[in-house]
């Protein structure tokens, strides 16, 4: 099935458009303080790490779109993070979660085939629904994902414009295309390639199955990126911890409350840090609880954006 | 000791400005017909890559400045090909031989820690001595690396114009800076921020910790590039079997010969799969010996290059 419409149907299904983001913090994680460590006393690492992991996916099942594993906390526990990664993607998918790895990769040629071999081919350990992408190196070097996708059901959401503070260092760089049109943003040139590589595989939704990925804390340029790639699903990072509010993801999303899904990490899956005692039963069930609660507010802001339930 | 004095060092020593990509498709060597295979019956997928690796490094050890494993045919392999990679990087440190993980990282924030973490701290399974890594996101996400670096002796490689056919797409649109200044490309503002990145780390033989990929298939922008980014050693990929001739690659050098090294991968790696039926030994001394040859070639066409020994 077209992962855009496996996306379209399961927003329908758990009525969400939120992604939670796993990133498994390990300072966090593992730290003397760590409310998880009390949540399972004498347990090690490992078995933390894999706890947190399947508490945020059962959170996820019935609240979130998909969950966003963050490649790089896995990746920094070595071998270890990889093995954890495995089988949080295993989890996820066994309860239809869909995953979106985020590992943002890149390269030419026959090495960008590799990377999609590791992440878009069913016999891969590390096999997920979508991946995001970088697309410094060129539109031929996103191509070889994109052929890998198409071919195995899979999605891309490539960078065009992040959400961090210095993105529009090179993202907004003002080039002249021709001489007598106003200038267009790096990241505007970026946008009409990801347009163009996914014109060619459009679901029974009218969504692509090449998105972008454009911050929330830039509303102005979700605003003009949704009219850059009419067809592409937007993967919205830096909403909540980063900043990016409920109101400034709306230009993300089509009258119909269709065309993107947005990501929130560190609000939800760390929710259970900042309980008060007693506020929650206190271990597991306490830490879900918490995750829970946070993913449901998150969801809901975002639904009542996405729906134009915003009055003002 | 500075990233770039260990290399420096290492260029003398060896005399030698070639560095051995190690990027192994698994379709090439577990192939029915591989060769490889051949020299070891028997033996399983794992131990033919752990074999086909270290004979590189064995290769390496007195011919290259330094070894270059590809991160995306390693992850291809899933938790076997981590495996086989960490213990790559290790023998070859055993061995005296510098690893630049060519991974292309690059994230956001906290993110960007976590890959630093991953390649950059000496307590990862993955330590290496340097790291490539995409500047897209922009300069705030290449600092992580950078303080990881600086803190731990190690060098970045920011990927600035790649040596793929459809590199310029993005790298070379035309900025305007100023109203009354000629245009500049965005690979050249990416150079301004490598050059500025790395001027807060100089070593001893004047070059910074934070070098550049320029791809050898691009002379005239190396040449460009030289002079943008005057202290950060250059890793010019393209050479070889991606079309790139010594000649080249003379613009990224100092008239001292500094001031680049040269990757070839395939050329040199797989050179083994060319060898006429008793051109060499059969088995592993008979891989060991094309590879050695192939090396030794690519390393003495680099010199006289470097060295200026080129008389058309």
């Amino acid at each position: 099935m077209h992962f855009a419409d496996r996306l379209n149907e399961r927003i329908s299904t758990v009525r969400s458009r939120m992604v939670i983001g796993i990133d498994p913090d390990p300072k966090r994680l593992f730290a003397p303080e760590s409310k998880l460590k009390a949540a399972f006393p004498g347990k090690s690492d490992e078995y933390l790490l894999n706890a947190f992991c399947s508490t945020i996916i059962e959170v996820a099942k019935t609240r979130a779109v998909a969950v966003k594993p963050q490649a790089a906390f896995f990746e920094s526990m070595g071998i270890f993070g990889w093995k954890a990664l495995s089988l949080c993607i295993r989890n996820a998918q066994k309860h239809d979660v869909p995953v979106i790895l985020d590992a943002k990769r890149g390269d030419i040629g026959n090495t960008a085939t590799a990377y999609a071999k590791a992440y878009l081919d069913p016999e891969s350990d590390f096999f997920v629904d979508a991946l995001t992408v970088n697309p410094y190196l060129g539109p031929d070097t996103l191509e070889p994902f994109a052929t890998m996708a198409d071919k195995n059901g899979c999605g891309l959401f490539v960078l065009v414009k992040t959400s961090n503070p210095g993105s529009g260092v090179f993202q907004n760089l003002e080039v002249h295309d021709k001489a007598d049109a106003p200038p267009k943003a790096v990241a505007v040139k970026v946008a009409e390639c990801v347009s163009n590589l996914g014109s060619g595989n459009i679901g029974q939704f009218g969504f692509s199955n090449v998105g972008a990925v454009v911050g929330a804390t830039y509303p102005k340029h979700l605003e003009l990126m949704r009219k850059v790639m009419p067809d592409s699903v937007f993967l919205v990072p830096g909403y909540g911890a980063q900043g990016g509010k409920g109101e400034d993801v709306k230009a993300a999303f089509y009258p119909d409350g269709s065309g993107a899904i947005v990501s929130s990490s560190r609000g939800i899956i760390f929710s259970y840090e900042k309980q008060e005692p007693g506020e929650a039963k206190p271990g597991q069930a306490g830490i879900y609880e918490a995750m829970a609660r946070a993913a449901e507010k998150a969801r809901d802001d975002i639904n009542s954006v996405a729906l134009n339930l915003y009055t003002n």
